[in-house]
C-alpha cells in the first residue's frame, strides 16, 4: 500500500461551476493561493469551455495567467476539444517561461445520455475529437489526464456496466493519458462495485494510473475511497469545504470535501504533505465567497469545535 | 463475512435526548411506529436515567407502556442503575404478557473525564453499579447490551488507549453482556483505528458480541463500518436521519445516519430486512418532528431527487 497519497483538488474548476454566483477572478486566485498555502500539490484550476455553457468558468484564460507559482503545487486546466487546448496553450505561451507548472484533462462520461447532455456529443465522438486533443498536448510538452463522469451509475440510465468503464478508461490511456479519473458523479456507488471496477481496471493498468473522485451523496464516499486504498489507488479527486453540490439541492452534498478526505488519511498515517490547520482555513475562505456554509463534515466540525472552545 | 447484518436504530433515545425541545410521549411513538414499520429489528426505544438530568427522556414509562407490538422488533431501553431497572421491570409489569420484546442497556465511556461529566461516577463505581443491573436484569429474563462510549476518543482526553477499550469490552461481556457496542461519541475514528481495536477485541470475544456506533462528524462514519464488515462485525447502530447531532453545533453531524448505512449495506448485497423507502419516509417524520432538516446524506439526497422530479 502507497504510504503517500495524492490529494487532487477540483474545487476551484469543478465546485465553482455549480456556484450559481460566478465568483470574481481576483476571488478564485485567492482560493487556489490558499490551496496551494495548504500543501495541495494539485489543483484543478478551470477549463476552457465555452462561456456560453458554462459562464461561471468565462475567465478561464485570466484565470490561467494569474495562477500562482507555489514550490510543489501544480495546476490542471480542463479542455473539452482543439479550439479549448489551442486557448489553453496560448495563456500559457503569454505567461512564458515562470509559469507554474500546467497539465490538461480531457472529460467524458460513461453513460450516452450524461454525456450528450454534457458535452453535446456520442461518446464515439467525444473520443475522436481527443484525438486532436491528447497527442497534441503533449507534443507541446503538457501531461494529459483523463475524466470518465457517471461511473458508478448515471442519473439518466442507472447502473452503469463496470466492463465499460474499465473499457473507457482502457482507451483513455492508450490514447496517450498519464491518468484517469473515474467519478461517481451522482454519488451511488457502495465499496463492492468500487471494487468490482478496480478489479477489472487494475489487471490492465497500474494503480498510479487510476484515480479515484467520489461525491459524498450519500455518505458512503470515504467507505469507496477506503476500498481504493486496499486495491492500491493512490490518487483521490476531491473538493474543498465539499463545494459542487448540486445546485437543485440545497440540502444534498456533491464532491467529497477535502478536509474529510485528508482527516482520514492522515488519521490512518498516510502522507500528503497538507496542513490540515491550512486546510480548514482555505475552506473557511472557500465559505465565505461563495457565501453559504458548505457541507464538508471535517470542516464544520472544525469550525463548531472552535465555537465550543470560545464559549468555555 | 456475514451476508445478513443487524441495523441497530438508536434515534428515539440517543437522537430525541439530544433535541432542545422534548418531543410528546405521542410523537416518539409515532416515530417508533414508522421505524419498526420499515423493518428495524432492534429500536433503542427510551432511558430509564433521572428526568433531572435528561428531561427530554421524563416519559420514559409512558414511552415503554406505548411500544407497539411489530412482528420481528425488539426494543431496548437504557438503565443506567438498579434504580432504572426496577423502573423498566414496573413498566413491562404494567403492560403485562401481551409486551412487544424488549431488553435491557447499561452504558459507560472509555474514558474517565467523559465518564465522569456523562454519568457522574468513575468508570470502577460505574462497573459496580452494573453489578446491580446485570446480573438482576437477566434474572428478570432480560437481555442486557453493554455501551462503550468515546472508545475511539474522548472530547477531553483525546485518542483512547485501543487496549483500555477491549478490556472494558471483555468486562462488560465477562459481566453477562450479550453485546458491547463500542461507540465513536465524537466521530473521530479512521478504518486504522477501528482495525486496531477489533483486532484486538476479536482475539477474546467472538464477532457477534460486538457492535459498532459511529458517528459521521468527519465523514468517516461509513468508512469505518466498511472496516468492521471486514473485520466481521454484524451489527450496527445508528440513528434516523442522523439525529442526535451536536446541540452546539448546528452544521454538524452526529450519529451515523441509517438511511446512508442501510444504502451502503444494501448496495454491498447485505441483507437487513429492511424497506430503503419506508426508512426515508421515517426521515421525513423525523424531520417534520423536530422541525428542522437532519444532516443524514442519503436522505437528502432522495428528498432532493423528489424535487427535481417534481420539477420535470
Amino acid at each position: 500500500m502507497a504510504s503517500r497519497i495524492l490529494v487532487y483538488e477540483v474545487g476551484p474548476r469543478d465546485g465553482l461551476q455549480n456556484e450559481a454566483r460566478a465568483l470574481a477572478t481576483a476571488e478564485k486566485l485567492e482560493l487556489i493561493r490558499a490551496l496551494a498555502g495548504a500543501g495541495l500539490a494539485r489543483i484543478e484550476a478551470t477549463s476552457f469551455v465555452s462561456p456560453r455553457w458554462i459562464p461561471q468558468l468565462g475567465d478561464a484564460a485570466e484565470v490561467v495567467e494569474g495562477l500562482p507559482a507555489v514550490p510543489g503545487t501544480s495546476y490542471v486546466v480542463l479542455v473539452p476539444n482543439a479550439r479549448g487546448l489551442a486557448r489553453l496553450v496560448e495563456s500559457l505561451d503569454r505567461v512564458g517561461p515562470g509559469r507554474p507548472p500546467v497539465e490538461a484533462a480531457v472529460f467524458l462520461s460513461a453513460s450516452e445520455t450524461h454525456n450528450k447532455k454534457n458535452v453535446n456529443k456520442t461518446i464515439d465522438e467525444t473520443f475522436r475529437a481527443f484525438d486532436e486533443v491528447v497527442g497534441p498536448a503533449r507534443q507541446k510538452g503538457l501531461r494529459v489526464r483523463g475524466y470518465v463522469s457517471t461511473a458508478w451509475g448515471c442519473p439518466y440510465e442507472g447502473r452503469v456496466d463496470a466492463r465499460k468503464v474499465a473499457a473507457m478508461a482502457e482507451r483513455l490511456l492508450a490514447l496517450g493519458c498519464y491518468q484517469v479519473s473515474l467519478g461517481d458523479t451522482i454519488g451511488v456507488g457502495t465499496p463492492g462495485q468500487t471494487r468490482e471496477i478496480l478489479g477489472l481496471l487494475l489487471g490492465k493498468a497500474r494503480p498510479e494510473q487510476i484515480a479515484m473522485h467520489m461525491h459524498d451523496t450519500r455518505g458512503t464516499a470515504l467507505a469507496n475511497v477506503l476500498a481504493g486504498l486496499e486495491a492500491g489507488v493512490g490518487t483521490f479527486d476531491s473538493a474543498i469545504g465539499g463545494l459542487g453540490g448540486c445546485p437543485y439541492a440545497p440540502g444534498a452534498s456533491g464532491n467529497l470535501a477535502t478536509e474529510d478526505l485528508v482527516y482520514m488519511l492522515h488519521g490512518m498515517g498516510y502522507e500528503t504533505g497538507i496542513s490540515f490547520d491550512r486546510l480548514v482555513a482555505a475552506g473557511e475562505l472557500a465559505q465565505r465567497l461563495v457565501g453559504r456554509p458548505l457541507p464538508g463534515r471535517a470542516l464544520q466540525a472544525e469550525l463548531s469545535a472552535r465555537v465550543v472552545r470560545e464559549a468555555r
